[in-house]
């Protein structure tokens, strides 16, 4: 215990299906870097779309790349409340009765029947890192936090395998809670039974 | 230890001096109670004002009533960078240093030099609450929250003397890291040296 990690911080964002992809930016489109991230293969692409929900809408969200099996979108609670919609707090690819919402993009539109979650906060490790930390994939760790607000998150999953790299994933309502920055450190302080 | 709190989640609100109620309501205006508040002789009051900041604004902001020596604006950082200000998280009173916004009532308007805060968690606590609590007014506790997603908050400041009554204060940023809801317990479960 005791391991440092950087945090970051999710602003919302979606993960694109290449059908979803097709539909709201046309037949045979591909996703274009904008900037690399932290986990290995991600990036933040240029491309961007409006979400609208029952009471309110965002435009210009941000697509994260490469494409998945399924779309996926993530915002905080506090995003979840100004669009009218109620999701629930579930780890990446578990959308199984989660909300939809509709998407719009600059060649067309798509009514996602479900696929909006609040991304559970968790730490991704390289198999190296894990061993380090002396934590597993499926871990969960309490993580603490040195900002001007500080917390202890309890139950914090770990995320360890080949394509991860060590970095603490949170959302933006967790990071004002916190009162920390992106590339803060946090640390795992214990490792729950 | 182990002393069971209620949470109250404060939305962002605004207490006015004799002065500003004044000059943005009229001469003479007295504040009417819409709610009162767990707090003992506080009150959410009818009335609301526009805030206008850098970059953003928000309409039919609440009057926390009675009037206070000071004006004093609460909001989340969320909230804050809406507005585009930086606000200090801060205890209740002390705002020197702190920014200002505008404020918009029907009869008139009032350009803050300072007074926005982020409010710093804290407990509040009758003397015998407190008592009961092992706890005095200025300590710093540890207080774990059971929501969605579980929380310790660390140092909350214990505000505890005659006017106090039970209750865990928390913004909506703080309330949506920790998934809980208005009046969810949370639990002092130690307290500082």
């Amino acid at each position: 215990m005791g391991y440092k990690v950087p945090i970051g911080i999710s602003n919302k964002h979606l993960h694109l299906s290449e059908q979803d992809l097709a539909a709201l930016f046309g037949e045979g489109y591909k996703l274009t870097s904008y900037k690399p991230l932290v986990q290995p293969g991600q990036y933040a692409a240029h491309e961007q779309v409006d979400v609208i929900g029952p009471k309110g809408s965002f435009k210009n969200m941000r697509v994260i790349g490469p494409t998945r099996p399924q779309t996926q979108v993530e915002f905080s609670l506090t995003d979840a409340r100004v669009l009218g919609i109620d999701p629930p707090v579930r780890e990446s690819g578990k959308l199984e009765g989660s909300p939809g919402v509709k998407l719009v993009g600059p060649k067309g539109e798509v009514e996602l029947k479900s696929g909006v979650i609040v991304a559970l906060r968790h730490i991704h490790l390289s198999p190296e890192q894990a061993k380090e930390a002396g934590v597993q994939d499926k871990d969960l760790v309490d993580v603490k936090t040195y900002g001007k607000r500080p917390l202890i998150f309890e139950d914090v999953l770990i995320r360890s395998g080949e394509p991860h790299f060590r970095e603490f994933h949170i959302d933006t309502d967790e990071a004002n809670a916190a009162g920390i920055a992106n590339n803060d450190e946090a640390e795992i302080i214990r490792k729950k039974n």
